[in-house]
């Protein structure tokens, strides 16, 4: 007859620390314990802490953000045995609901300081910020800045299989040739390497957390050969990724919840982070990944996702000349952080900080393309901002009619009791 | 009483070579002759040749591709006085239409040879080779890529003023040093510097040609002061694009047809090229650049595109790791290589070259999207394709269930005589 | 500081009759007593019955349909009390969320008796039909209806503000008129008067009660002065919809969460009906009936509605000429009913049931429009079906292919124990 | 090799009264001369008038529309033979593209006069006007209408293969009934009888004309068995219409192209009509109307529709309750009727006049939908408005906050000489 309500594979546990909780780990490992059994075929909920397992608080403070321990970083749900997974296999994700917990209407975003995390633009934006959302249903708004609300397209920021121990030692071995290798390395954090520190491993004590810890792959970079944290905002409701399998079970793991996220994530901890319910069901394509040639994770996105009709997106451009003038070589990075600079220089005539503007581009459905990549030496990149998004009309139309606008009091986002 | 057919306020002769026709240019420099006066407000359309001034034929052969001669493009119509236009403004440019001549329905892409422009796939695939689309009202189909067929979303390649003295200077000045300063430059151009060598200037001649020759930018990048060969596929219809103005009178050039291009324009010449005609409607905002403080083109596309619906995008994901397994840091450049080169596997099991699929997806309208660049050491893209442009279903679902599919016959783009 | 988790104005309780229940009615008076009040601007969660108040069950006959009560529906959740609502006021109503119970994750639809209820095509399809669809998140599905899988576009069936003495009377005086008039009143119900069987008015009492029970008007209908059952599927997550208010305390009522629901409704009990909680809040302008010259409903759609594409819509069409052969006079049901019966011919040739694609076109999200209604003396209307909800292909071209298709088995929806 | 331009099949003179044109014909009938000759799989452009052959001028004077000889139209393209066709079979017709010729940039929308056409709410507006809309690339803008521009969604009104003689016969058997048999013929026209009046037959001449005269069904109309004047505003670019043959050669015609229009066509000629150029490719489906069951045309939209975002619709809600109150039984058409008045009366605040609005919503791209058609005794339509085609803001919650709006001079449609 009709199945029951869908049961919930995995709970989390609000009274109790993260790293206390079995169902919980921070590393990528093949030897952590699976924390339980799904079924291909079965719908299942399963619960997530938010990604820094409860570090950051619902206030009008950054200080918390400024010190989030970042070794601790990401709690993920799982691993979960996917029954008959083999490696070779590819594990197909439906999701098929993401859900902030009833109790916990709220998530954050925040810039992290440029010694502790960083962020795309840690240049120009080197100390903490945050802003807290409040959740009204499918919309959110933030009292730290105003003017804006949105609905989410809600989505988990990390899913993936478990790497082999194979695997496991070819992602420790490149990212190790590049701290060792890469200039970079001498003034700022370019990976981050196996770290025993605050390691949680589930239920693994003694020895093998020990050996989890040494061996463990750091959750912040998503890989190419699992997914991991990609922070696809198109991974919403409705979405069906196909994963690869490296070990028996797939040993599948999820967290990272995020109600809205904009394309970059560009504030690092960018989009608005939360706790809460993603539900799931599973299939196995049996040796899919040699039948359908698949390396890295495939996905088609769900039918819903918030539309604003193309004429209603202004889209800036920005080109591989960075902010001194300095020429770069068909560099996408230096263009697309050229082009969240000038939305950023746009949108603070209205009365918006620097800082607010780039944690709304981070959270906020912005769309970011590669428009162009060819024509050397310059890349070029879009970014679209959505104009229904705020309350006000933004259009440069309006601006110029206003004679350039005079700036509203947009308020203020949270900063650290020390800024300077 | 009622305004009559719109005013053709360029016209391009198909029986003179382009360099002998004085109302294009293919360079950009401030003392280029302009060729015709139009008012703020007024409708005018602007026929222009293709990029190449001709150069490519609608053959089966990729010699012309291999041969064609970079030091002649582009060949941009204008430049046009906007009536009242001073250094300062923001010229409001609507594109009310855009299409090939009725005479000339057809267009190319094409791979470039990697000693002759390459691309961004240039080291995996460094042969020139080529396919010629026939236009069927909105629509395009190729003899050298069968199985798709889509929709267009037409667009101007180029579309900018002329730069100032000054700012020509700059571009002149961070060019060289890039060139005298990147290691790459030895093995690869990585800027096109003033090159006297094939100039043409429209009207001017002896010394002026000649200055113009030694001075004048190339064309091929886009540049952030003032726009140029973006190559942003949503420049359609209806669009209304922001951009500043440097000398009096504007000086607005456009050129580089599309009848379609993908996110990234990846093989170079990726875009369907083709002769046409674009309509056009000025505005100007006087001291714009002061009072929206731009410095950057903006635009806001029009509200006609292609549309395919979420759930019919196939998405592969791409990360900072390269084919060699080396990891580079947030690199987007090399994550949306691995992008393309994801789905360049995944489409050859249905019967394509490699060739035909790089061209595939630097003209079709696939999504090109920086989806996170903070998550160090892994940039993360992706690039969506629209399912429904092939005429046979090209869904993980239904591939893996026959066994991964049987290869079809899908025929061959064009190549040189002389491959290897 | 922040809002904690938003209030609960009204909660139902599954172990107890829904006649018994104090927040819940049946007839639209302005005298039922308000069971809650709610501040502008809060946000409130409200739980609702299904309509018929749980008459209905998850079992494979439709006898519970045959035998449905219809003197008890709809049981509405309210009245509550907006406060500050006066007379002449409009309501904003925002839809935040509407989700099923967790414990409750399916819904139902059904075709009604001709003789009890009946429904657009009742001639066609006389005895009473069900099928029940299960929720997987966003998705649902149905044993009764396999080989179809859809998002829904989830939404309350019927809002609005209780209706003045003076209003209540001209519903009545009108609907009195038609029952008095129309010739088709002998063979079938044209409207339903008020009916003190089986009334339920919240928490009214004795005398109270009795006369709700004689004068209340029925909530079947939607009607122009307020909304009520207006039916209308686009009332989904994050739309904004202007009441008009007609007592003091608006007295707002809410029920018949619909899952999903195509336009018209056609089956009558067609949407896919559901228990479940729906997330408001509400907002005053004050007189704006005068200053928006609002006589009936109007509201603005939210950002999210499933996507399909155009390209993917196949479409009916239908005009003013019955089964018979018969002429009508630009007769938009006719032409309705008429597109109807073209889908449920096309659609029979893959193995459905006209009982299950009556009902699939009563629930599935397709668009049913108004093409042309001046033609003398056809109108006609179209209807357009998403492919993308069905796991096999119906295009037309592959049928065409296929030789016109071989039917496949689609299993049966639940009939009547006594079905002749 | 590659193909050339597209063949025009068929071209139309302006220095020629259209009824002096061989090639064009204003009746159905099988004995019509065909024109021309169409491979399957061949690509065309034919030439189309305006529906009335150019009676109507681009001027400030509704005059032309008052007198409007009825019996002249429509003048279609054709017919023309699609080779291989029969009986039976289904002709797949492709639009590739429409659109106005270059020299006549302009079309025109008209409420035509109570007793000569009248319209939808010909109650309310009995007298003549007109607005002219000016092209300027993909948009239109009406002098007669300031304030709102909007891109097209460009189709042919009429599209259709002849009817036989056996359809012939059985449409003017069942049109003559309602004639006969309507109690509203008495006050007006229900239906166009054949009329040999100013019948034009292309290359007939003598008996075969007189026949022709005498037997030919009326143009108005669309009818169920071949699509006809069915002014479904979807059939744009792109679109796949699948038609049913009634005769050898199929004999398919073609006319009464639109710049836009809203559902419903509500002012009778109330799209933008022009005269252009459409193309064409032809497919068919042997034996089609067997092998896939369609007695009436099946379309797919095209891909390329302007799209506003759902939350940018403003949506109006009207039921079965007429103006004077009287309550009708799920009558569509009443209800649709009101919708389209509670516009009029919200958007003449903004200072439009009732005509001006009554001519926008037949023309602009409207969204009319049958919402709900079962609740007895009240049908419930919509009336979705985007409010992105203005270019002031319309939403009621701007016009809220201003009070209520003060009126703008938003000047005249144009009217008769003789108005009242």
């Amino acid at each position: 007859m009709a199945p029951g309500p869908i049961r919930t594979a995995h709970k989390v546990d609000f009274d109790k620390p993260a790293w206390e909780q079995t169902g919980l780990h921070n590393r990528w490992h093949p030897d952590i314990p699976s924390t339980a059994s799904i079924k291909p075929g079965e719908a299942v909920n399963i619960e997530c802490m938010d990604w820094t397992g409860g570090q950051i608080g619902n206030n009008d403070s950054a200080d918390d953000v400024k010190n989030c321990d970042l070794t601790r970083v990401h709690y993920l749900s799982g691993p979960f045995d996917i029954e008959g997974a083999e490696p070779g296999d590819m594990l197909l994700v439906e999701i098929q609901d993401v859900q902030p917990f009833a109790h916990r209407p709220w998530g954050f975003c925040a810039i992290f300081d440029k010694n502790n995390g960083g962020g795309f633009l840690d240049e120009e934006y080197p100390q903490a910020a945050k802003a807290i959302w409040d959740f009204e249903g499918i919309h959110c708004s933030s009292r730290h800045i105003p003017g804006v609300r949105f609905a989410g397209l809600i989505h988990p920021g990390i899913m993936g299989c478990a790497p082999s121990a194979e695997l496991l030692a070819e992602w420790t071995r490149r990212e190790t040739e590049l701290v060792e290798t890469s200039p970079l390395a001498k003034v700022r954090d370019v990976a981050l390497l196996p770290e025993p520190k605050s390691i949680h491993a589930g239920a693994a004590e003694g020895e093998l957390k020990a050996k989890i810890g040494r061996e463990g792959a750091r959750t912040i970079p998503g890989r190419p050969e699992h997914g991991g944290n990609c922070d696809i905002k198109n991974l919403s409701r409705g979405s069906k990724t196909y994963l690869p399998v490296h070990v028996n079970g797939a040993k599948f793991s999820v967290g990272d919840l995020h109600f809205s996220q904009g394309d970059g994530e560009i504030s690092f901890c960018g989009a608005i982070e939360m706790a809460g319910i993603i539900t799931f069901k599973f299939d196995l394509i049996k040796n899919g990944q040699e039948i359908l040639g698949m390396k890295s994770p495939v996905f088609l996105p769900g039918p819903v996702e918030p539309q604003f009709g193309p004429g209603r997106m202004l889209t800036f451009e920005g080109f591989s000349v960075d902010s001194q003038g300095k020429q770069h070589y068909l560099d996408v990075n230096v263009a697309y952080k050229q082009t969240c600079l000038r939305v950023i220089e746009y949108l603070k005539r209205f009365g918006y900080s620097g800082e607010q503007i780039y944690l709304l581009l981070s959270c906020a459905p912005v769309q970011g393309h590669v428009a162009g990549i060819v024509d050397i030496p310059n890349a070029c990149t879009t970014m679209g901002i959505p104009m229904d998004i705020f309350d006000f009309d933004i259009s440069p139309a309006t601006a110029a009619k206003n004679g350039g606008v005079n700036a509203m009091d947009l308020g203020s986002c949270a900063y650290t009791s020390d800024r300077k």
